[in-house]
């Protein structure tokens, strides 16, 4: 065979060696791309798997739900709070932008409790507990005087104080707010962070009128959040109505 | 319980129902979705795995695909062609539009042979030809009069032919043509269309001035796609061109 055809063919050998280390890498890019999705596949099946057994769970005793308001509040959640926070950005980051996975998915989502829903069964728990004055702890605990329900953690119990946050119904939001903090405090896997629920019950417990108890909640929130300007400011601000009313009272004794 | 709260959740049970519904439905979206992306996943990783192949087995022996012309031509033509027809395909349908994989790839493949040393290849071998009288068979048979090289099947033929064509060397695309034939019609499965070989081969075989000969192939290749339009007209100039070689050739004799 020529070795003048050779020479010019064997003088690419270094690019040879180039074109098959670049066949390599690609092999191996293509590799890492499986292994990337791998990964989003895992986390749309644990999700599918979390929505079936909510689904199962819930077909076997459809009326339990409808059976009491706790347990409607708590089904309605599901749909609403409960999936934007945990199913909706799993499956953002874990299918591309242009699957309609996303639009099938809205469009069964029309079929699915509503925020609308979700301050109806509040507004229902509250009435029930006012037309029977159940006490909050009870109701949490599942015992709706004479039939039972599910109970409540720290977390549920913040957002239907938050719902009557909302309504700016101070006085449920106190009493909820502050279910939610005794049962943060026991709970050992979080439900909810304290700080947050202690903002919520501290502005609620001063719009009750309870100007001494919000300064102390408010301490207790700087204590976890020593940077937090508004609580800084809130117990200035308490601490001074506190004063005032110390000079009305001092002058009122004078007089 | 309150039976008015009740009544008022239980109208909704039919809402329910079909909260439930719709919520197995979006578990069922996620796992169809799940099972195409499987399926992508499969065909990158059968991609991956031959492109592994190809490399591993290259690797081992680099200086083989230097050492003949022949061997030179089917390393630069899987990295041209065979890439482009095959392994492209696959990974634009196989991955999503944003995803940056395509542009790694692209990146990587600056590194491999270009359809610049495609042509090269070719041009080299058909001057080993040249220079050594090669018989076209030999070569496609691995027998380069005294060593050996890889086979060729009718595909890897008619691509030597379809790059003497783009260099208007009609001589050679008739050699290579006809040996593509010659293997399609032995060949079990099937490398290359014969209706594309003898297209090629026919109007090669016309422009070296051999009309008869492209009138019998431009029959074949009617005969296999009749509504060849193209084919049709030659057809028709092919006999028009010999009926007036038959004219002069009348008028000869009777001079």
């Amino acid at each position: 065979v020529a070795s003048n055809v050779l020479a010019e063919l064997f003088t690419s050998m270094a690019h040879m060696q180039r074109a098959l280390e670049a066949e390599r890498d690609i092999a191996e890019e293509i590799r890492q791309y499986i292994r990337a999705q791998e990964e989003k596949l895992k986390n749309l099946e644990r999700i599918a798997s979390e929505i079936d057994q909510h689904s199962a769970k819930a077909l076997e005793n459809p009326e339990y739900y409808l059976a009491n308001p706790v347990d409607a509040y708590l089904f309605v959640k599901y749909f609403t709070l409960d999936w934007d926070r945990d199913i909706d950005p799993v499956l953002k980051n874990n299918t591309g932008n242009l699957d309609d996975l996303g639009k099938k998915i809205e469009l069964h989502r029309q079929d699915l409790p509503t925020y609308e829903d979700l301050t109806g069964t509040v507004n229902a728990l509250l009435r029930l507990q006012d037309t029977y004055k159940l006490d909050t702890t009870s109701i949490a605990r599942g015992d709706l005087g004479g039939s039972s329900s599910s109970q409540l953690s720290a977390e549920e119990c913040f957002e239907i104080g938050r719902q009557s946050y909302k309504n700016e119904d101070f006085y449920h939001t106190v009493m909820w707010m502050q279910e939610a903090l005794d049962r943060n405090f026991i709970e050992t896997n979080q439900t909810i962070s304290r700080s947050l629920i202690l903002d919520y019950l501290t502005f609620s417990t001063y719009k009750q009128g309870n100007i001494l108890h919000a300064l102390v909640l408010t301490k207790e929130l700087l204590l976890l959040e020593p940077d937090h300007s508004r609580a800084q400011s809130n117990k200035r601000y308490y601490e001074k109505l506190l004063a005032e009313e110390e000079q009305v009272n001092r002058h009122g004794d004078d007089g």
